[in-house]
């Protein structure tokens, strides 16, 4: 019930092959694509970002009426255009920077629906975000709370706050992306009291409006089961508060993490059941501890972009070792998707023109002076693979452009956005001159 | 003796503490510098960049006369005013991208000096390169051969040509930085018999000039006896090469790697000791070999401006997590150093100001919302370590501003560099107008 059934051939609805043996993401030929922009290349698929913000919305409406809010993490995919499209589908953010929060600002995202993250918010970003009009912190920690008070204080402004808060839940994801755990640089944590310690700072403070708690578990997750345990840890924290305190939360985010499709063997996990089950939870649990459930949040990042994206590549050489591996280097790598060479993260990766030649095992290796700058390895990629062939790396729509560095002096690519029938350019290519533009 | 002898309280001479307790770095108060430029700062000592370069220079002259260069790996750190330095002190520079070419061709530097290196060069960067007057190319496999030869006969030009060759030396050192191994995505291997293939394709072509053999065994290298090794793995093969080919390579590349002490359990190397037993060993082989001894070149990056490097760091929060942990949070992390992230390396950081209280074991995280934005465990720091105080990470002159992102949308740090009474700014701060510039 809580996976899409995939019965189509390629792991996403988006992605499709042409008679003529093309590939195509959202209907479009990539061929074209590429010549009209060069390559690397990071592709968008509007309609796909759009249906991701509608199926959350619309899960959150069926389970929880108005009680409910969708802030897209935007730390998975931050540039102008989309801070607009969020806009224009109804969707509150989640912002980590002063650089996220003036995007969105740029964008004229209404930062009133904006949630501002982070582990260590310096006094120039409270102050910016309390300039611009940020609505809601999610503090970290107590010395964060400490600080807000005193510059919300000094503009003589209350600051609408939620308390990170970790629920001691290990998502049995990768180590990297696990954040849910007590031991953690999130959060504080219900096992030690020092979540109930922080909400009495919190409430003690003039300047400060508690607005209720925040907790995220981690990535990629496809067991429902974590977001029903993490619901119940929460709604019975709220509960204590309200015991202990006698305040009763207005606000419970319970984050992100919903896992993402990149290759095969997972699943693709159907947003809408998974919310109306932790709906179902939730007012169950509430109704058993005779409390008002609180507004819920979710927190989406990746789950609304990361199959939205695509990233072109071509081929440069295709090195055999004889006895060893082959290698085919591609004009990207580790600049435009650091996420193998930091976590092993898989892909799918395929040729854009289909081949009559029997695939073999190869590794696709970027264009950086580094041994670890590799894409992915044991891809089955045609035998006549060879110079100039484009590549399609799927499922790039999330920490790619974000995380994407200028190693070796490489610019990063240019993001396009597919709709229908067009495209259009969302962030413009670096150049060599770009990349050099802060050196004196 | 290849081992310098350590006799003071810090991991490199550079870095110092006062009688009032504050650190220095070269001989600089690092609390003024925050006051001057903010944090997080990327520093520079110039004097030790200079005096890493006479060292090299030095005793290449002393083990092979004029028949020798170094050449500066400028991936390790490459902006404009290094490459200024590294004209002044007579170096010549390996460039891997149209980025690095660029920016050493508006730091005036000669390119005919320059050695264009990389697994995979496209017709552009081949195109580009050649329009710049770069030297030298280093080309990786056939197809870039034929590239070259290609563009290069377009142009009527020859291109100076070495081929970069591994050895097939495990250098026992992380994975993702070991290169010399056969099963590399860089170079031809010998064992395989493809390094003589491709010299035979080099000979053959018309508008390629073969000047000799690259290879680079890999990173962090504390055992010179690798070095030796290669050396004489190498030099076998240019007699291999004479004696099939009737060609005599003019030069031979040995490419860079020597380890840099990061951690105090980790050696300083003699960089001089190190290149007189590598020249005793090659002019020893070329003897047997009855070959005259090519030119020679060293290829060092991290070993000229690794610990010409400290970053310092505010610190946001100190959490204790009873049972678990304390976490440090600064206001930088893997934006700023991706390699523990990346590779777990090893770091020392220190306190600023000195303090009185007992040291505690804490793990020192960046600001990102990343669990794996970590810059270091383990670190032994002073139990009333609090917000607004400064950290300085040491040995953060290499592979640290060159591998920067901007995740988060967090800006990079300024790059400023120290001379014995001054400091100057050879990379200004980045702005967030600066991040979203390239969005539309």
């Amino acid at each position: 019930m809580l996976i899409t059934e995939n019965t189509r051939d390629f792991i996403c609805d988006n992605i499709d092959r042409l008679e003529d043996g093309e590939l195509t993401f959202r209907g479009q030929r990539l061929t074209s694509l590429a010549k009209k922009y060069g390559t690397p290349l990071y592709l968008y698929d509007e309609e796909k970002i759009r249906e991701k913000c509608r199926a959350y919305l619309g899960a959150v409406k069926a389970g929880f009426g108005s009680r409910a809010k969708v802030l897209y993490a935007s730390k998975a995919a931050s540039f102008k255009r989309l801070y607009e499209i969020m806009r224009e589908e109804g969707m509150g953010i989640d912002v980590v920077s002063r650089g996220e929060i003036y995007t969105a600002h740029r964008a004229g995202f209404d930062l009133q629906n904006a949630y501002f993250h982070s582990n260590n918010k310096t006094d120039e970003d409270i102050e910016y975000a309390i300039d611009k009009g940020v609505g809601y912190f999610v503090a970290d920690n107590a010395e964060e709370l400490y600080a807000i008070e005193r510059i919300a204080g000094a503009k003589d402004k209350a600051c609408r706050v939620l308390l990170r808060i970790t629920p001691g839940i290990d998502p049995h994801t990768y180590a990297a992306v696990a954040t849910g755990k007590v031991d953690s640089k999130f959060g504080s944590a219900i096992e030690t009291g020092q979540a109930m310690e922080i909400t009495k700072v919190a409430l003690s403070l003039p300047h400060v409006t508690l607005r209720g708690f925040h907790c995220h578990v981690g990535s990629q997750i496809f067991d429902a089961e974590i977001y029903l345990m993490t619901s119940r840890v929460m709604l019975d924290f709220v509960k204590d508060v309200y015991e202990s305190l006698g305040y009763l939360a207005d606000e419970l985010d319970l984050g992100g993490g919903l896992g993402v499709r990149y290759i095969e063997s997972q699943p693709t996990l159907d947003i809408a059941s998974v919310i109306l089950s932790v709906s179902d939870a939730l007012k169950a649990h509430a109704d058993e501890l005779g409390i008002t459930l609180p507004v819920i949040c979710f927190e989406p990042g990746r789950s609304i972009v990361a199959d939205a994206g695509l990233t072109l590549y071509t081929v440069g050489t295709v090195k055999d070792i004889p006895g060893y591996k082959t290698y085919v280097s591609v004009d990207g790598g580790m600049t435009d998707n650091p996420r193998y060479a930091l976590y092993g993260s898989p892909y799918t990766i395929l040729p854009v023109i289909a081949s009559e030649s029997e695939d073999r095992e190869v590794s696709v290796v970027g264009r950086c002076c580094e041994s670890g700058d590799i894409l992915q390895e044991g891809v089955m990629l045609p035998s006549d693979t060879k110079r100039g062939d484009l590549l399609a790396c799927l499922t790039t729509g999330a920490y790619h452009y974000s995380m994407a560095s200028n190693y070796n002096r490489i610019p990063r690519p240019p993001v396009v956005i597919l709709t229908k029938d067009s495209d259009y350019l969302a962030v413009r290519r670096e150049s060599v001159e770009d990349v050099a533009s802060l050196d004196l």
